[in-house]
Order: structure tokens, then C-alpha cells, then sequence
């Protein structure tokens, strides 16, 4: 305990994810005096064709005019 | 806010996933007057291999007859 | 399969999450031709003291003016 | 490692979440060799009114006829 | 994006809370170069009946020697 | 009903996915009663460049000496 999920659009490189864990464990530690061992960080970086916001998913919100998908239920 | 996570066995089309990112995104407008920007979808396709049902893992269950794994623990 | 996890800040109706569960399970079906039965979907709703956005905790950012919490690590 | 999370509809009794609690870490053990002291384990009970199957909230399903929640969107 | 869960054996205060939130929002913005307005975090506090670790509920782990939850399944 | 998903780090074969989703099953069976059909399981292999315990991405905690990650922040 605790046990903390990271989910991100996109990737991370392995310096990036090894800086992230190092500031989570680190505010775990200091804000609730837990044992860094004890702590579990999973980082999912997920394909932006798999994450959604504002009603649409990322891949298309970010593609270049004109070749978006067709909007959804039209 | 909110955060929605679909976790599937095997996969779908972009198509498919940007209907249901469109589809979700306005149930949360329509029922809870959300703003649609805040709303975040995760969609997660799982490997049959990896996602059991009724005490199997859905590969072996809808494996042909035969080359299904072993039954587990015997 | 599949499996729906949809995290609120604040709370819900059981009309309103009824009427989700009716949403969602539609898109399931219609989308990716799912059984209905299949469909499991959880509400998870989150108090605004354990919900955080843009660096804050939402309970903070919405409270009145003056009895906001003192800026973290200041 | 590993971590794992349980979401039951309803409730159990503490003897019950301590006995799937040895199940499952000694199923990690077991098949996986992993260090007892490395299994985390979650069980969320999950009110009947927040959790969906079939398109109804389970406590709309099991409701006694006649009190159920309207058939929702109509 | 990005979306956070933290799962804590046991509770902490409001100010615990935010200073996470703060703390992981931080990293996501200094690591990642994250919007701060799009990082959303949820701090769930899981009762320790309801949290396994080294095959026991923690509940049991951390009761006085006497009144301890009968070994499971003996 | 119920929902299970498990996080590992690392991988495991399909045979020990199998013989995981037995095992966790009849826990769910044996101890609460439920419906095997109605118990759905994912297993999510993690690499271990996403997955940190102890302040430290697994993949540079066990990596040999001297090509592990520099200390991050420093």
C-alpha cells in the first residue's frame, strides 16, 4: 500500500516514467509517512485511437483536417 | 471529471471506439450535464489469453474442441 | 465482457445512473453487438475531497472564496 | 506486485474477504512463485444501486415487481 | 489526460490529500509538460477490512495478538 | 458480477493465466456463492519499465549494476 494507476495519452520514455515514480513514491512518502517499498506505481500509456476527451477520440481530435474520422452517428 | 474506463475482450475498429467515445460522452451530458471536455474515456482491448469468464479464459473457452487448453489444476 | 468503470465527482440519482446503465449498455450492443447480459458496468462516485484537478482538490477549487485550503506546500 | 482489485455487487462479510484474500494471494503464490508479502488486494463492495448489468442497475433487477425504477429513458 | 487512481490502506486528512494532488499534478506538468487542467486525480481510502496484502486483511495484520480473525480456511 | 483485475509485472503463460482464473473463480464460488458465468477476470501483464516499487522502475532495480537508470531528479 498504497497502490497508484498513471494512465497517459500517448507514451513516456523510460526516464520519464523512472522520474515519475521516483516524485509519486517521494510525495507518498513525505505526505503520509508510507514506507516506499510498500508503494506500487503502474504507468498504462495508452494509444490515443483508445482514449477519448470531449466526445471524441484523441487520434481524430489531433488528426490533421480533413482526413478525421467522419463524426461519430452521422 | 468523470473518467470512464471500457475494458474489452479482444479488440474494435477506430470506427467502432469513436462511436462509443461519442456515445458515452453524451450520456454524460444528457444525464448529468457534464461538460464534455471533462469527460475522459479509456478504452482497453484485452487479449482473450487474458480475460477469463465462467472459470476460463475466453480463448480456451471459444477454442475448437480439442486443442482447448488442458483443464486448469488437473 | 465487457467491463465499464465510470468515476463521478460528486453524486448521481438512481434515476440518472439508471439511465447511464441504459446508455452505455445500448452503445455496447449497438456498437459492437455485445449481450446485454454481459455488460457490467460500475458508478464509482467520488466525494470532491478525494477527487483533483488542475492541481487542486475540487472540494478546494469550488468552496467559497477565503476558507479554501491554504495552497498546498506553501 | 502484483496488485489486485475485486469489485463485488453487494457485500461480504470480513471472515469471507479475509478467506479470498489467503485464495487468491496463495493462487499468486502458487502458479506465479511471487512474494506473499508483494500481493496487494482490493475488495470494493459495490451498492446495487452503482453497479449495472444487463442495462438495469442490479438493484432496479432484483427489486420486487411492481417498485422498480421506471424503464429508464422512457 | 492524464488520469490518476490512488488507492490508501486506511484515510488521510483533506490537507494530505491536496498536497498529493498538488504533488502529482506537479510531476505530470514538469515531466511530461502536461496541461494542469487535464490531470485528473482520484484518492480512494479503502478500509483495511477491505485490504489484502501478505495473505492477510491488513485489519488482521495490524489487530492485537488475541482477537485476530481466525487463520481463513482453518 | 463480480469484477476481478489483476496487475502483474512481468509476464505469465497461458497456462498459468488459466490455471489464475480457476483458481480466483472458485475463491468467488466457494466463498460468496456467485454465479461462475457471472465472474469476469482481466490479467494485465505490465513490463517492468511500467511498473515501479520502492521509488524505482522494476526494470532498473533488477537491471545489473552500472547500466541501471540514473538516479532520477539528480
Amino acid at each position: 500500500m498504497p497502490f497508484i494507476s498513471i494512465r497517459l495519452a500517448g507514451s513516456a520514455t523510460k526516464a520519464q516514467k523512472a522520474d515519475i515514480v521516483a516524485d509519486v513514491t517521494r510525495s507518498m512518502v513525505e505526505r503520509l509517512g508510507k514506507n516506499p517499498a510498500a508503494v506500487q506505481i503502474v504507468i498504462e500509456e495508452v494509444s490515443t485511437e483508445n482514449y477519448g476527451a470531449g466526445g471524441q477520440l484523441i487520434a481524430d481530435r489531433d488528426a490533421p483536417k480533413g482526413d478525421a474520422h467522419a463524426v461519430p452517428g452521422q
